[in-house]
């Protein structure tokens, strides 16, 4: 206690002292000036000491993205001194078409692709005859599972029987469009069969409020649109009464439209825009058309090389020459895949859009923003997001299983989608993008962490570290496999 | 005018069409969440699109930073898979103290650097002699003129004829250390000149004030300190009594003090600091102990492969090549160039300036966020600005010259100790560092253009862009003139 005073005493006597020093300090200074030595010097401390208390540093974000310049600048010059050009249109022109490709023709993918309107003409049928009594509900929902599980086994079925006859780009679009029909045609189904069940609801418990809804009277609410003024509640019931309502909307052109939408989830009335903006149209079709462009060049010219080069490290298993590679690719296969991402989920869904008046183009959020995987996992595709919380997430919560249950299956669901896209068209039946989705929970705790801990700053640094260098892992480790099986009496 | 009218009551029409599809399709919403189909889309636009107003990018600084380490842990391993380690501590003490190297021994480097002392002292006895009238005010000057060019020009003289005797980096130091006494020692000679001139132009004209300034007055009041109550104007006088008045401060123990203390601008009384921060000396001690080993392990391993892998591209005149070794080079450089500001500016200053209780630690300001060339010029170095500013561009002002030619005065002899402090080590006398200075300020005009046509943010990237590609073109020159001169006989 003693002490405790006397260090007070001491550290009171100190301030003073130091006020005092300061205060003759200023008198000095004053002094100073008045000599004839033109005295300059002032006490001051240096920018970066922690006394200074200074931290202006933003002229550093500027050095930031001048050095990444430099160094892609770099990269692109050095690319071409030891490769040359390798970018060839023409070869873009084979790949895409199937054009000339020897033995193997596009036919196959081409029929695969017309095929596809098969299935989806089958769901609507389906729908149809469940509408109209023909088949029992229970009945119609196994057709409609049969049939959407038949789009998912087809493209592999097919592969396995005419394999050598499809090109690998061929096939990944058929992959592609078979997996996007898939979640269409579960989202139209279950969407009608929701409508099936709410009508019949309301049927069962509430006939009055049914007979004020029912259609005559809607009928008439239209015709007084057109007889006498509005009031409020007019307003709204004309407006509800100009919406589609099932079973109406069980026709071609309805399913044609919501195939060709840019979304996954199906609603009986989509909103629509008033008009199409041509010079928003024309930008989105440049930037389409230029984009391709762009990421085939930089695909033959950066990344063929780079991965190509990766093989034999991974081989012999150096850990600092696989760790050199790998951050060699991370730089291409990053850019490409953001371009990608503006291409498809900018440009290209922005494009439909417009084009089919579909007026919702919330395709993506602020995934560049996200603090952690979690976050990040629900805001970069949002299609597939929707899709999975609306018809995966909210139907298993709702049928009374925790959300922990909810997340493992959808998590699932998308892991198996993912390796899906990958091993069909390489016919290569490895587990390396399931495990890749399947290392993002622990990602996700471990990202969490990191925001809590460390700050936000910290947990989006671990989010674009896990999409920078993760691709580039799987992508490699798939690379690996594929020239060890195809190319092994060339290497040695 | 009927045609603006029309476009006017056009645009209205328009703009209420819009809102009253704004209203319709509100009330649309409203109806269609009491569907059945549970929908989910709303009329949005695309985060990309300049219609949704959406600006946060902080993500993509974070994504900079974290490419930008990415690159560079890429390029640290590339690094040691091409060349291995280089680093040896070794071959440092060898450069450092010059023991065990050939014929080449440091002593006439430290015979040199003793001798730096005798100019020094010479300077005090001249001032001395001009103080006690032994010698008139013109002699002493023309003396004291002629000792600072016999500062500068010895280290050249010395190269002259016993240039082989020398290392690199022995004559480099020699080089630095004469160029600072040289800078010191004007600063001392034209400061002492202003203090006499001050008096005896206040003896001229202010006889009355000289009274009350003379020596026994200020005696009595600090006697006065020890007797009775301050009041204001007696503090400011015992404040004026403390300090050191010429010419009292002609003495050694002042004039070695100056030579030690951080700055190159000499005053009677420099300002104080009551004590040594013991943590603080501590930690610059450990920087500067640290910082010169990571200096010179990044430049024994990083820099010299680079420089030499340069040679060849220079010769051939080759474009693409030259542009690619300069991008290159210039990472290295740069990183190594700002562990070395940190290393001299902060640690070493602050060292020095903690030690000998000299409280003025602004030796840099802000230059990081600089906007244009100029401001970087005038921040970067503070003590060599703080220097050209009193002793070169504010005395030529006072003479009557324009700003403008007290600026290029200031610049030439700028360009010139640039020249001197790469030409004379390197034996060499090219001029490319003296170009190097000379497109200053052209850029700075450029720059300053940029800043208020393109914006403050172009402004610091072009101080940035010339800092980070400046240095290393100007290295590759010297090295591409070295290297055809010194090793001409092992690359052929």
């Amino acid at each position: 206690m003693t002490s405790e005073l006397e260090d007070k005493s001491l550290r009171y006597r100190r301030a003073q002292s130091v006020t005092k020093a300061e205060e003759i300090t200023a008198k000095e200074n004053k002094a100073r000036s008045l000599q004839f030595d033109k005295p300059l010097h002032k006490p001051r401390d240096s920018l970066f000491s922690w006394s200074s208390q200074f931290t202006n540093f933003t002229g550093l974000v500027n050095w930031g993205f001048l050095m990444l310049s430099i160094g892609g600048l770099r990269l692109f010059l050095e690319n071409i001194l030891k490769y040359g050009i390798r970018v060839n249109p023409l070869e873009w022109i084979i790949v895409l078409t199937g054009y000339n490709d020897g033995n193997k023709h596009q036919y196959p993918s081409i029929i695969l692709l017309i095929f596809s309107v098969v299935p989806a003409v089958t769901s609507l049928l389906i729908e149809k005859a469940i509408a109209v009594d023909i088949i029992s509900e229970k009945i119609g929902i196994g057709c409609q599972i049969t049939n959407i599980l038949f789009v998912i086994t087809l493209p592999v079925v097919v592969l396995y029987y005419k394999g050598p006859e499809f090109s690998f780009v061929g096939i990944s679009t058929v992959c592609m469009i078979y997996l996007i029909i898939f979640l269409k045609l579960w989202s139209y189904t279950q969407t009608n069969h929701w409508c099936r069940s709410g009508m019949k609801g309301k049927q069962a418990k509430n006939k009055l409020r049914r007979q004020s809804l029912s259609a005559p009277n809607w009928n008439k609410l239209i015709h007084a649109e057109h007889e006498q003024s509005f009031d409020e509640d007019k307003n709204d019931a004309i407006a509800a009464a100009r919406l589609v309502k099932y079973p109406d909307n069980l026709n071609l052109k309805d399913l044609f439209y919501f195939l060709l939408a840019p979304t996954l989830c199906y609603e009986l009335n989509f909103p629509r825009t008033t008009r199409i903006r041509k010079r928003f149209l024309v930008k989105r079709l440049l930037e389409v058309i230029f984009g391709v462009h762009l990421v085939l060049a930089l695909f033959q010219q950066w990344m063929i090389p780079s991965v190509t080069n990766s093989v034999d490290p991974f081989t012999d298993m150096d850990p600092i020459k696989i760790t050199e590679r790998l951050l060699k690719l991370s730089v291409p296969n990053h850019l490409i895949w953001l371009f990608f991402f503006y291409l498809c989920f900018h440009s290209f869904l922005n494009l439909m859009g417009e084009l089919l008046h579909f007026a919702d183009r919330k395709f993506y959020a602020d995934w560049w923003n996200a603090n952690n995987i979690s976050v990040f996992w629900s805001t970069w595709n949002l299609p597939v997001h929707m899709w999975a919380v609306r018809h995966v997430y909210i139907p298993i919560t709702q049928m009374g299983y925790s959300k922990v249950a909810a997340s493992t299956v959808v998590f699932f669901i998308s892991a198996f989608f993912h390796e899906y896209l990958v091993s069909v068209p390489l016919q290569m039946f490895r587990i390396w993008a399931f495990l890749g989705m399947m290392v993002q929970p622990p990602l996700a705790v471990i990202s969490r962490w990191a925001e809590i801990r460390l700050g936000a700053r910290w947990g989006n640094i671990m989010v674009w570290a896990s999409l920078i260098l993760g691709q580039p892992l799987a992508i490699m480790m798939y690379y690996h496999d594929y020239a060890i099986a195809h190319f092994k009496p060339i290497q040695e």
